[in-house]
């Protein structure tokens, strides 16, 4: 059967679809903060209600957390069994003060080419989600049904590790194991080059609060004498990197390994410029570890960043105190067979050694994954790099992710299948950070993409 | 004349006194946040009004920040002419979850001879200030007139390093020059001990603020490659001080020489407990440079403390993000000759020297005092040495103080005026932590105090 009538669909369909996303982006599911956990609510109510009016079987499943949406569709005898994996949550958007426009007010801004929609979540994940969801309504639309069995499972707590979702596969084994899994929370090689990532990152995500005095204490009279937990914590983060940019946390680099060199000769085939990745941020000089290349320290070498650091006064003026404590948030990306679980008590050995007297240590853990990697034998790549090369007109790049997708893992060690991970975004999506935006193009060709990577899988063409 | 009938309406006075300066704390003039200027000028208006109906000619003088309170009383013919200095403003509350009652209803608690007030700025310094004026309340009923000429100066920026004041004095100072100065806002020994402070550390309040990336970045797809501002900052602070707790920034310890070793001797012979004083805030280890006392370290010793510290996510949670820049405040404590000027130069130099590449720092000075002392020939300290062991039945210990009174610096050079430095707190008193408290004893006879302490400049006895 011609997929042409599908594609024409989607082509045709695209205002209504743009709408549907901005319903969808109006609803601002920020899931690291309880005080959004009705709209990250609202947004399940809304996927599920959307996909039942596809004709899928679909609700939404209450977890500790954040809900979980699940629909069936398609024939049940028409194999492969896809599931399809997105989130509806979306990162906090502060810095509120250098938005343009309201976060959650979506709109659709430039001309010809250049067309994009700005909101906080479109690109990170919202807008990838809808463009599986629009391909499979212009099945229906075009066809009257699927052309496989899909599964779509959607969670609400990628933004904070997924604690709820190794659970609730566990609990649902039967009903979500699939023969393959399409995750679609990446990047392409750039606007024009189609990419499926077959290396991602993992992460270790932690928080230490280093404690000194019983209460906060004047500066003046007791500076000199009392240890300042600032000074302490300060020590503690400038000793985690040597003067290389190589992580001194003893064995933290047990299992990471290094680059297949098939891959970094592939990798350096690439049209990548360094100084424009690094100037499009403001920067010109590669922060990681010495005598690596820029893909590398990104895509394929561990790291630890600061995600936040708090302690004492930090209101308008000064405030002359000694804090009785301060605190930072940590992350370590993971590759290779790096142990997650290894590296944490790593890290906090590594704190507690760097304690002077008086001072104690707690830490909080807020979630832990590996790192993972695709087998290039996969029968579903193949198929899937060749569905792309269809809509884009170049053979999509093999490339690496330095973002971490938990769920990979847990799709890989709990239900036993791989996931393709093939995705729209470009790399100025700004996600995380203010004034996210989605190209159009990225959710138009990214629908019409799926609805090839569909049908490829389902052996037609 | 003898004293007794003064003495007599304190101590008959006090209850009414105790409600007095109830409705002083429970004005929250907060002078570093400025949502709270109104409530400065409130302060300032209720004291003014007080002093006032004592018969000062007492005024609320506008300055480009906060009001000063200026009174003038007592004889013109009847020297010394003295100065009063006191300040109405308080720091702010936070953190307010540690506070047993709201830090602005002020409370009387506890029993017999361990009564003691609680409120925010209760020690530093409305209480203290009030003694003063508690004294030259029962002059008048007393004796229906103050025993010399008197000046009282109330600021309201005093824990913003009084910005203000330098060019108030400047514009006026005929009309404040006066043989010598009182200052209230230091502590005694111990509860049953008064003391004279004779030195002072000065201060240095700097705030530095780290950049790297133009932006937020996510530190998945951006960590390894891109400069992270709070892995900058943190290494900056660790180096500040050395392994043996000196200050590493070249040039920081020129100008502040060595204790005298007459002070020294007097010093060591006190009975100070430094496990107690320690062990009092929940800690054992004196923190400071190595080989010197604690009262060395907090009295004579300059030191540099990280007030506060921020950058990144710090909510709930978690967020991977790789902040765009992260920003510290630091106070520097001066002893002896040290410049407060080429502190700061540098402190900024010693930054600037450990900025990498793409990093940008940015300075904010919060004011800068030298250290202080007063020499030990005056012969108004005779007098009020005399005064105080009259009161309290022991001789007063001449001591240093870690804090910062940059007022004083300020009649030394620009009024060509000594301070006496005289004040009724404690070591436990919490000021700048919540729960501050001011023993009823402190309040009750410090006021006979100055009551003594005023004859006894004015001739009498």
């Amino acid at each position: 059967m011609a997929l042409d009538p599908v594609l024409a669909t989607i082509d045709r369909d695209l205002d209504q679809s743009i709408e549907r996303l901005f319903a969808l982006l109006r609803i601002p599911s920020i899931s690291t903060d309880p005080a959004y956990r009705g709209e990250c609510r609202k947004a399940a109510d809304w996927l599920a209600h959307e996909l039942a009016a596809l004709g899928f079987n679909a609700d939404v499943r209450a977890t500790k957390g954040h809900p979980m949406v699940v629909a069936h569709g398609g024939p049940k005898d028409r194999g492969p069994h896809v599931l399809f994996y997105g989130h509806y949550d979306v990162q906090p958007p502060d810095p509120l003060e250098l938005w343009e426009t309201p976060p959650f007010e979506p709109r659709l801004v430039g001309s010809n080419g250049n067309r994009r929609i700005v909101a906080r979540g479109v690109a990170d994940d919202k807008g990838q989600l809808m463009t599986f969801v629009e391909a499979c309504r212009a099945f229906i639309a075009a066809e009257g049904k699927l052309p496989l069995r899909v599964t779509i499972l959607l969670e609400g707590e990628e933004e904070t590790g997924s604690p709820s979702l190794p659970p609730f596969l566990d609990a649902h084994k039967e009903e979500l194991a699939a023969d393959v899994a399409l995750v679609c929370d990446t990047d392409m090689w750039d606007a024009n080059t189609p990419a499926v990532t077959t290396m991602l990152r993992g992460l270790v995500l932690e928080e230490v609060i280093v404690e000194g005095a019983d209460r906060d204490l004047h500066s003046g009279l007791f500076g000199g004498a009392a240890i300042n937990p600032i000074r302490v914590l300060a020590r503690i983060l400038a000793g985690i990197h040597d003067e290389n940019g190589r992580i001194a946390i003893p064995g933290f680099y047990d299992g990471a390994g290094e680059l297949d060199p098939e891959i970094r000769a592939q990798w350096r085939a690439l049209d990548f410029n360094e100084s424009r990745f690094l100037g499009d941020l403001g920067l010109k000089v590669p922060a990681g570890e010495a005598g690596r290349s820029v893909l590398e320290q990104i895509w394929a070498r561990p790291t630890c960043d600061a995600n936040g650091i708090i302690g004492g006064y930090t209101g308008a003026g000064s405030k002359t105190v000694i804090p009785a404590r301060a605190s930072a948030k940590l992350s370590f990306r993971l590759v290779g067979q790096q142990d997650p679980m290894a590296v944490r008590e790593g890290f906090r050995a590594f704190v507690r050694a760097r304690l002077p007297a008086d001072c104690k240590a707690e830490f909080l853990s807020h979630g832990a994954s590996p790192a993972l990697q695709l087998p290039l034998s996969s029968p579903y790549l193949a198929k899937t790099r060749k569905a792309l090369e269809a809509e884009w007109e170049r053979a999509p790049v093999l490339k690496g992710s330095g973002g971490s997708i938990p769920i990979v893992g847990s799709f890989k060690r709990d239900l036993g299948m791989d996931s393709l991970l093939v995705g729209f975004g470009v790399d100025d999506d700004r996600i995380h950070s203010p004034n996210e935006k989605y190209d159009l193009a990225s959710f138009h060709k990214g629908a019409r993409s799926w609805a090839r990577i569909l049908a490829a899988l389902a052996g037609r063409n």
